[in-house]
Order: structure tokens, then C-alpha cells, then sequence
């Protein structure tokens, strides 16, 4: 017996994937949270029929939320995480040599447990002596801690479900105030093909808040379209004017410092949603 | 009743689309040829199973295997497309106004009749006077053809069936041997994610041909994993050499002046496969 799952990612599109095993279901104070292995790509976090992270593609997502603001940065200490319950953003972050403290903020504490237990190559960070693991809401977690950190980083789920207010232009507000005066914010915002008018929100919500406002993409084959975008608000720092030549050499398999400015560089009709 | 249209992409991961109509299914010479209407990308031609062009998305894969090569060359005049028989590069390639004439060379002529049939958006130039259509095999055409082209496209279908000999090194001989002394190749060349050891054998029989070999990729959502990559031979001109500031203003979706050389900045494992 073959048994396959599909994502049905827009209401006439889905990716659908061949299954070994099924490691795990439940449902949580949150959201339904299934985790699965699959032949393609390896063992598989998906929340409310939504593939949140994989073992083969989960490089370029958490490479790409950390390391290009953390290296816009020119000395980030302090980050947050707000989501992400993974663990693989936190992987990327303490690979900074000048992190000294990463904070994870997740509202579900079953995602983290899980993937803890079944996602060790994604969640290996989590017990690190530099991560402190906040179980709560994150936008109440933001609005409590001013001034404090040097990047914050938005690993949410899709707007829809308990991350509708992390694409709220209060919530932006309040990362804004959670920033140190140099500091550097950065938002998941779904696929350029699939979901225009939320990137374009986005991006002017965030500009009316942040001197610099960039958009830049990636390849991420489970995503919906296997195109995603990630928008940064930067107090400071202008990803643009980063010396690249200054990146020191870490562990990665997608980001590199030869990408670090022309992820940028947006095909014409991404370019036009946030003109 | 719904109808789903699934292309199994590997033998683990598919895509599936939501079907609106069947306008045409045949068995042609050389394959099982297919026009469907999907909800999520509109008209899609299927040749053995696997999704060639949609409307949503066909602007990406024909504007970035031309405008590349194109706007490389200094002065394109005569370019040719192998394979293409929907005549969407054809379409791109004389928007140059440099170009006097564009070859079409289509081993299977019922991909080009059912295109001008039922795809007019992407088959629209294909009676256009600087163009000239040739069915037939276009391994033989360029061994006829010494010496005569700027730019060549290998614009095939996967390497099975009759593209095979598309992706030999013996047929890239001869594509050198068909472009002037300054002339440039491009060739579509799978996913990064899926068709690894393609991209890497492919690079090595161009790069052992012409002295400037280059790989590009971009976004394509209805093509495996939805990355996708090209592959460039070069006699004279460098992409990352072009001058960007002189790149006249023509009409398109995805290619700009801005990514012409942004383009070729690799993701990490990418690069790699090339080295």
C-alpha cells in the first residue's frame, strides 16, 4: 500500500508527497500537529495540513531568516525568535560567533517538544547554554521587553490560525520598540506567485515604521510555489551596504556571503509589489 | 465531479492542479501530448506527463533563457531555438530589436500546431516575418548549420525520450560549431534540488567546450521543486560583464536589467555542484 500526502497549498494546487511513516499526530491547545517521514524529503513538521519544515529542504528557510539580517547587523548579541518552535532558526543564530543570548518565543509548546523528540538534526540548538525557551504568545512577549534586542527575527506560520497577529502592523510597532536603537527585524511573508497582496501589505506596513524596508526571496521546494520572500525592517543597517568581503566563513548549505546582496535583486514583478 | 491533474515530478513528490477542461489529448510521433485547463495556472501543455508551459508561469522560463544570452551578446542578429515548439522564446527573442532573424527548429510539429491552436498568448510571434519554423531534428539542423548564429537555445523537454541526445556533449559540439566565433549557448537544465549530478555533468561538457561557462537559475512554480537553472557556453561575451546601465527597455515579467547578473550569485549548494 502506497500512501501519499498532499498539501493542498492554494484551493487548485497542492504538493503531494509519498509517506514511510507516520511518526506522530495530535491535536494541541493550538493546532493539529502531525509529523511524518516522506521519501522525497525526509521527516516532515506539518501544522493544520500546512508543511511547516523538512529534513532535506529546512536549510534554506532557516539559513535565510538568520543569517542575512544577522550579518547585516555589524555586532548582534541579543535575538529573538518569535516562532519558530522548530528549533531551526536558533540552530543558525548561535552559529554567530558574537551571539552571546538567543530567545525563543513559541505559543505552542507541543511543536517544540516534538520536534525535540523527533526533529534532533533541526531542534539541536534548543538546550544550548545560550538559548533561553519562552513557551507564550509573542506578541505579548515583544510588547514586555524594550529596547533589548539586536535582531528579532518572525518564524510564524501562514496568516491564518494563532499567527494572524504576527502580520499586524501593531505587532510590527512593537517589534520596532523591542529593537535596540541600531536593530534589525525580519518576517517570513509567503510566495511572491501565491500571495502578492500580502507581501505588498507587508512591506508598506513595515516601511511605515523602519528607515529601510527590503524584500528579498528564496528557493524552498515544500513552499507553496517553491518561491518565498522574507521582508526586513532595519533601523540602521542596509543589507545593500554590507562588506561582504568581512563575513567570516560558518557551516551553511544556501546562504553564502556571494548571496548576500543579490537575493535582493527581485525578478520584475516581485519588484513592482513593493514599489 | 472535480478533476485533479497530478505530474509526479520524482517518484515521491508531485504536483497536482485543479482541472477546469480538457481541450486536447493526442499521441503524437513522439509522445503523448496534452492541453488542459487548470484553475491555479490556466492553459497548461503536458508532453509525456510533464508540465512544458502554463500561461501563469511560462513568462519566467521563456524570458530568462533569452534575455540572458541576448542581452550578453553585443549585437544578436540570428538566434535559434531547439525545441520550444510553443514559441514562447520565439516570442521573447524578437522583442531584441537587433535580432533580423529567430530559427525555430521542433523535432515534434504537433507541439507547434496545438500551441498556435489552443496558446495563442505564448505561440503569438511563431508567423511573425523574422521568423522561420523548421520541424525537425535539431541535432541534424546544427550539423548543417556551420558558423551562422549569435545566440543558440536549447529549449527541451526533460533528458528522456526524444531529448536525450539534447543533453550530450557531442550535440554541444556541434551547437559551438554552429554560433559565430563570438556566439553564446544556453540550455534549460533541470532543478538544483532534484537533478544534481545533470547539472554537474552538463557544466563540465559545456565548460570543456567554451571558455566562459556560467549557470543561472530562477523561480518556476509549475517545474520540479520550483527552481529551476540554465546553463550558459560562451565564445566572447560574459554575463557579469554586461553592461546593465545600457540594457534597452523591452516588456517583461520576470527578467530586468537589475538581476542580469544577480542571477548567477548561487545559493551555496548550487555553486558547489559547479566547481
Amino acid at each position: 500500500m502506497e500512501l501519499w500526502y498532499t498539501e493542498y497549498q492554494t484551493s487548485s494546487v497542492g504538493i503531494t508527497c509519498k509517506t514511510k511513516k507516520t511518526y506522530h499526530t495530535e491535536k494541541t491547545e493550538y493546532q493539529e500537529l502531525a509529523l511524518i517521514d516522506t521519501e522525497q524529503f525526509g521527516k516532515m513538521l506539518v501544522l493544520d495540513g500546512t508543511v511547516q519544515t523538512t529534513i532535506e529542504d529546512e536549510f534554506v528557510y532557516h539559513e535565510m531568516i538568520t543569517h542575512v539580517p544577522l550579518f547585516t547587523h555589524k555586532n548582534p548579541k541579543k535575538a529573538l525568535v518569535i516562532g519558530g518552535g522548530d528549533g531551526g532558526a536558533i540552530r543558525e543564530i548561535i552559529k554567530h560567533p558574537s551571539i552571546e543570548k538567543a530567545v525563543l518565543c513559541e505559543i505552542d509548546g507541543r511543536v517544540i517538544e516534538v520536534s525535540k523528540q523527533y526533529l534532533p538534526e533541526i531542534s539541536c540548538a534548543l538546550d544550548d547554554k545560550k538559548v533561553e525557551v519562552v513557551v507564550g504568545d509573542g506578541i505579548k512577549y515583544v510588547n514586555e521587553h524594550k529596547n533589548e534586542f539586536d535582531v528579532i527575527m518572525v518564524d510564524s506560520t501562514d496568516p491564518v490560525g494563532p499567527a494572524v497577529g504576527l502580520f499586524a502592523v501593531d505587532f510590527y510597532k512593537a517589534i520596532y520598540d523591542s529593537l535596540k536603537e541600531d536593530g534589525i527585524f525580519v518576517a517570513q511573508t509567503e510566495s511572491p506567485f501565491f500571495h502578492k497582496d500580502l507581501i505588498t501589505k507587508v512591506f508598506n506596513d513595515v516601511k511605515s515604521l523602519f528607515p529601510i524596508t527590503r524584500l528579498y526571496t528564496c528557493a524552498i521546494p515544500t513552499y507553496p510555489s517553491g518561491y518565498w520572500s522574507f521582508t526586513m525592517g532595519s533601523k540602521k543597517y542596509d543589507p545593500l551596504e554590507t562588506d561582504t568581503d568581512s563575513i567570516p566563513n560558518i557551516d551553511t548549505k544556501y546562504y553564502c556571503p556571494q548571496i548576500h546582496k543579490s537575493v535582493f535583486s527581485l525578478p520584475k514583478f516581485v519588484a513592482d509589489l513593493v514599489k
